[in-house]
């Protein structure tokens, strides 16, 4: 795929944001996106291609936003960067002038189509020259969902998916919660399992064994261990559900 | 070796192809670099360390092609690509002027003769200036062969190797047939046991664990298997011997 | 963390050194920098983040060194490089100015202080203005010991630790022999076994599980076996104890 970008514009600036981005998991990269692409330069180009329905009837798509370009399948991985930072126009890649060769491959869309658009795209081509609009009542939705509910005055109990596990182990969910009371003691619910687990700021404040649930770098909740592997502890995998019951800190008062 | 690189041409655009390529395997190093190579622009400069016998007598070469520079041992990872893309010459890196340090490790050779061997070509040094010239003669040869028979007017049997396994489980064989019939059931043959496959345009057409032959990415006939791992189902190996009987499109006209 | 750096700065060279580092291994970290730094073009900047104590009381560092800067956790990582090449200056980063938002994550130091930090100095910001000076005497200290003692006229026994082992299984030792006689019989000593090895130049020139005992590649004594896995072999990991007995040569006369 670099070869092929680099092919049409030389100088571009490539680089990798997933490599740990699981087999097949769709919502995992599109959390793995969606944690990095704020943080880079306006007008970068993000190309995906987690894409299990490669040569099925999905759409190959690009999405303009208020400050960057998405390009990938149709299968909801650029749906919560791009619904976030602001949609501005959506194309398939249609015209097939601009695909690598008139013979393209059935699995490799990566390398035939995703890779030559964006580097048209890096050297200013417009996004109408490659396909029809689409609109954004069309796209496959993806979103990070949780529940929250009120136990009591200083307790919340909140339910979402596990999105993602990283290479440490580390659980993270979909729930977000700003106003964790860190020191004191929480719950985690898996199918019919409970845990204990202590809310801390960081997983360093953790010792031996004890499951720690704390908001990671992304601010998510995510459930880990100091210098263990949690997911392995509580027999959790991606996409499965996940409750915590945490205190809260009542007269928080912070946006991000 | 990339600081290596980047002392000697500071500027010089440095990228990674086959990041999956398994330890000590030639083979699947030389199907990676062969399955790249020819998306890069001209004059691209591969540098290649799969080099189980680094330290021994197989020699430090650079082959020049029509549009490439291949950096590497001489053990048959550089030639099925070099072959292909049309060698025009080949020295052996002897000129120790052009090693990194007078006293040179005898295990990474590939920091200490060829990056900066590399280096140096993208500076613009002729490559007569590294050694001796080799004649194509006295490479070593490592080609993807496969045998391929009739069995009746629109079913063949070919025969060959398992190249590669990606990180999916994905079955790469060394076989080539561009006119495959989609939709019908062929077979798989591996050892003494035999294994019933659809043959379809892409993984994702299978459903369950239904095993699937396809034309890969890279125009290689592959089995696998749709969100599953076809390598651990067939209990095959890279180096291990593969058949498949497939039906075939008769009037099929097609060149890639 | 390259987004928030090509944000402050879009046209610097980023490339990764520690791949094959292994989870919350300060050891293996420390290591893999010392084998590469010195190979990068003059006043590279290194950003370490194996950093298990991330948000808890170590510092965040920048060390300036005769011909580099080390950005990263003071838990020892940046020790053995920087004051091999000579440590000039040592600041800690605690200028909020120069944090990524006033809000920073307690679990991503690595994005929110290191990155930012690194970047601003690419683009030539000068260390003092990231924080106050913290005397050399102040930094945790790493190094790289072994003892050894004469066994007889020939012969030595070294005693260090595993410091790495890479995705071969090859063990890395902390010892350094620079005149081992190649040839001979040595022995390797792991808690309370014994195993006998053959002292060798480089891994081709061993057969079958032969355990094998060489100076590897950046200088280190390893402990390997051809196309095997001698960590496996040895029942060995990182951090354990290690000794060597091996044949030298008396007359050798030699600096690398």
């Amino acid at each position: 795929m670099e070869g092929v970008i680099r092919k049409i514009n030389p100088n571009v600036n490539v680089t990798y944001i997933t490599p740990n981005a699981k087999n097949f998991n769709i919502v995992a990269g599109a959390y793995l996106l969606y944690t990095a692409y704020k943080y880079f330069p306006k007008y970068t180009i993000f190309l995906t291609v987690i894409d299990p329905g490669v040569g099925t009837s999905r759409k190959p798509i690009i999405i303009k936003t208020k400050n960057y370009y998405f390009v990938g399948p149709d299968n909801g991985i650029l749906y919560p960067s791009a619904s976030e930072d602001g949609i501005l126009k959506i194309v398939s890649i249609t015209n097939r002038k601009l695909y690598l060769s008139k013979q393209i491959s059935n699995t490799f869309h990566g390398r035939d189509i995703f890779s030559i658009a964006a580097a048209f795209l890096s050297t200013g081509v417009r996004i109408e020259i490659f396909g029809e609009e689409v609109k954004e009542e069309e796209l496959v939705k993806l979103l990070f969902n949780y529940t929250k509910e009120t136990v009591s005055k200083d307790k919340i109990k909140a339910c979402g998916k596990v999105i993602y596990i990283d290479h440490f182990g580390n659980v993270t969910t979909s729930i977000r919660i700003n106003n964790l009371k860190v020191g004191e003691e929480g719950k985690i619910f898996i199918s019919n399992k409970e845990f204990k687990a202590k809310i801390v700021r960081t997983f360093g404040e953790g010792s031996g064994e004890e499951v720690l649930i704390y908001r990671n770098g992304y601010f998510f909740i995510e459930v880990g261990i100091n210098k263990g592997d949690a997911s392995n502890i509580l027999k959790v995998k991606e996409g499965d559900d996940i409750c915590v019951e945490v205190y809260i800190q009542e007269d928080f008062n912070h946006s991000i």
